[in-house]
């Protein structure tokens, strides 16, 4: 089959390999009818995590075309998201809906950790009745595209959203409009925020927030949230970005007794955390990898009733063979370019 | 000042009493510029509670014109919402914004028990730095409509939603849909439910409700929760009726381990509870007076940030010299007649 | 094998019956080394519920001696306790731990519904990997007593205790001393309560409470609570007896804005709801049966380390055979009784 | 009157300054009966904070001895214990109990921001219905001891515990195990934790916690955690220390999903934050200076009814005069002295 590898900096083919078997036999194999490009992919392809060669992709819906003898809910034909993270579906964490506090440890598909690569024609996928929700069958129900995001980047807004402990009429800063932070922005007013105050300093993603709900931040941040909330600060902090800039933002911006909740990771190295101040002002910092299964029995409801809106947010769409030119497209990080799809159709 | 008394069974006028005086040191006068008819008042009205005369009325928006000695934050000139319910402002349970746990008893204005009635020229308020609520001059900010609503019935409804222990995404029923229940309808969305079904027999109520985004319920109520939830039931129902018929149709279509939400009190004989059934369901049930000055916290920004829609629900305005005339249109319980404002201008 | 019987009102008696068969695929049978009489038994001792014959009993501890193909986890003769309640397992009620929300709809044990009774030599037990806990080898890490506890008694004063919504230092009355009753004073203790408030009417019962931590409450409870309390009421009345008296006593001692949690059941006709006063006073009424499996997440470690006491609840120990006596002396309801468990030894 | 005056490092005396007048009208004068020195007075006395010369001490039980025309709750004459942190007592903040928040700023008395120091003769208190609690006249009741660690410490301990999100019967692993520390182990196990594992080098501290309810950690500490909870990681780390060395543990013993709470603060440098680790095991960063007015609500009512207990924490008691001596022991950190009392009698 073909698949994304990312063989150094900026060194993306799609290259014949293959397939996948059954990873066991509780496990499922998954034709992938669309699949997307996260920003998390780019630790890779831009070398922060130099680890070559991977199979890329995590985001992955499609059909099953093979079940292992263990499966007993998912059925072969069904029409499936994955969850990005992978845990044993039995442990205290996985009954729990998160993955991430697994006991055998959770797993990112895509990640060269063992698992494969979403971004591919097939996908063997363990644990299938914990890992595949099954979807609707008419598209219309749950698109393609609302599912793509349901597998990563908005139960990834949404958690970052939940635990920033928003009171209801709240004022919540989202710092990065990418795709997490958007889905993070609309989230945070889903929960009851009273206002969201959007920081992204790429030209054109503010809009997109403000059109989600969102007041756009004029100027420095950390000035700006003081002053709309008369000096005292944002209840909650939600930092998509990560970088040290960012969360010094984040610090300067948070209230007394207020959280920063951060659900992006960009710079790998530790940031110098302001403990003093942090306590001082006792600071909650609350760091997220989202626990997709649990998200999923708030989000799907939210979705299909229309109470969340999971449009607007792909903007491109690519031909999985063009991988490498929409890697290119996601890495310039451009105000056109928010969030990419990959179609291994043909 | 003229007051609207009631003195009998359907017996309402607008009568000549002495002005008030300042309820003690740290107490104010307002002047009231608009107040409002709730659904509570027909307790008195209708004969329910025939504790005659009773000079009524307990939702008030108003300017301020005498203060105390003792009064530190509101000052005369100020323009004013009044709690509904009032307490010392001193106490473990005023101070977490709740009068109905005052220790020294929340009481109710305009119910014949000690304070006066809000369908006044004048109102005495005790304690006013905490009953008081001063709000921005310019009503473009907060009408007093809103005004209005957040002295009682939108503070009802949100704190009948916020007690119904929604999920994310889950599925709450309201029954009937007044203005509390409407009030309540918005809340229940505003707080992150998936789908809020409506139910009210009267003919148009319903169609309020699904323009504030709920779903109409068609049918016997219990039958079509359990169709609209595979036979499992709401997660959680909020009854703003809490006749023996709408209790019944609450334990009927809550599902095991919900939550009945009750805000309306209308039947004042006991409830037969099924506890039998309630014990082997895990079924939790909430009886709520507002925390009136609680909900401020969260619903003054919800609603200045336009998260939360108070408009809409005032259908009439009558002259409270009209007072008589505006109980009748009330009391008949129709569809037009949602809920009646009273201005003692002119 | 041998298996207790009620045959009519006080009519028990231990007849021969054929042994249990596997309950499908993923079940299990298990050789019963200790089981209890419950309060809830004496339902159809008493003939409140005379759906005559049942198999009773549904707290015991074992081992297994038989598992169907699917079962992962459990293996034959591991020593293990039972759930009193069972579910499918599967459901997102059951994965929270609850088989009380089970989309198939929990069943108690022992209660006629279709599940075997406990106080027999074998039980068949469906979805085994759910249902069964396997317990340390060692009896003395966690003794045959405890896990019979666990199975039951215990995790429901431990839910009744929980959802009594005690905040940290609160005071709590606890109505009913029986072996649940006991066990919510130690679960409440053991959450933060201030101190716990302990009625019961049968002599030595309250001794009992005190010797946990609790205090003895002297005369008519409503007014002792409310003179414990300055007037104000309990944070939270545990009602594990639910007679019409213990309830009004519980709304009449629960403070504006506390909680009543019901775990007992004992008049099974509808219980006359203040519901006016419910709503003035903000009271919540929880009913709860416990969620055995999620208890076992809280309760296996803190009694194993030794931080709630699992001890001196039993009282009497009788042989299988002898159950009609043990019947005769539990429905006594003397204060030498608290608890007797039944071993179907030799 | 007399005062404890830091001028360098090293360097206490006690010196005579003019004495405090009513710090405005709301405010009162406490006469100190009992003072004590505090972890974090060391910041002075060490040099880390070399602003000097500073008058020392936020921990004070005393009599009123003046209060101003707007005090209304306080009188001369009573007993009193002052809240370390002091706020407005009007905000928003405040009212919820936590002057940390107050929108003016909470300020530490004895910290050079302008409050007196509490290790003193004589303490100005302002806002003093807000910054006293009354305590009963009979120390037999709530003794001084108990009071002065009410005031500070122990609601440090408490908060951190709370806000370590311990789940009933989860794992603890407190770092630290002076005063506070050893506050935080006694919280952890009122809360519900099933066991804390106490981590101190010091000798002998070990052995107090243990006297406390806690088990000891032999070896490595991250080890150690791993061994006793089978590889995870404990449910909440207590980090009562905050140097880079014990954060570094704190990171490394708590379980994905876990949370780790800090109440001490030792290194004034920033602490590299190992962000990426942090956010792919959703680790949660509590740091928290206590909201001490309202740890009072749970923790005055547990201590006074025996539930927590506040003895065996004060190892020695100086004379106000002989400060200096009493500042060197502490600073020693021997496991001896643990805590130290002023008294200013005589």
């Amino acid at each position: 089959m073909r698949s994304v590898i990312v063989h150094g900096t900026g060194q993306v083919s799609v290259d014949t390999v293959p397939d996948p078997t059954l990873p066991g036999p509780d496990g499922a194999v998954v034709a992938v009818t669309a699949t997307a490009i996260c920003g998390s992919d780019l630790h890779f392809y831009d070398g922060d995590l130099p680890f070559y060669p991977v199979a890329l992709g995590h985001e992955v819906v499609g059909r099953v075309v093979e079940v292992g003898p263990d499966v007993r809910r998912v059925r072969v034909g069904d029409r499936v998201m994955v969850a990005s993270v992978a845990g044993c579906g039995e442990c205290r964490g996985c009954l729990a809906g998160d993955p991430v506090t697994c006991v055998k440890g959770g797993q990112v598909f895509g990640s060269g950790t063992g698992l494969g690569g979403g971004q591919s024609e097939l996908l063997g996928v363990p644990a299938a009745d914990f890992q595949l929700h099954v979807l609707p069958e008419d598209p219309a129900e749950l698109s393609d595209e609302a599912a793509l995001l349901l597998t990563d980047n908005l139960g990834t807004g949404w958690a970052g959203a939940q635990r920033a402990d928003i009171p209801p009429g709240g004022t919540v800063v989202v710092l990065g409009l990418g795709a997490v932070g958007l889905c993070a922005v609309r989230s945070a007013l889903a929960l009851g925020a009273g206002r969201v105050l959007a920081v992204d300093p790429v030209g054109g993603r503010v809009e997109r927030a403000v059109a989600s709900g969102a007041t756009a931040v004029e100027g420095p941040t950390v000035e700006a949230v003081l002053e709309a909330t008369g000096g005292l600060g944002a209840d909650a902090v939600i930092d998509a970005v990560a970088t040290d800039g960012s969360m010094t933002d984040a610090f300067g911006a948070v209230r007394a007794g207020g959280t920063i909740s951060v659900v992006g990771i960009h710079d790998l190295e530790p940031f110098p955390l302001p403990l003093l101040m942090g306590v001082y002002r006792s600071v909650t910092l609350r760091m997220t990898t989202a626990p997709v299964h649990r998200t999923w029995r708030d989000l799907v409801p939210l979705v299909r009733h229309g109470r969340l809106d999971a449009t607007g947010i792909f903007t491109h769409t690519f031909d999985l063979d063009d991988a490498a030119d929409a890697y290119a497209a996601v890495a310039a990080r451009s105000a056109e370019v928010l969030k990419v799809r990959l179609t291994p159709g043909a």
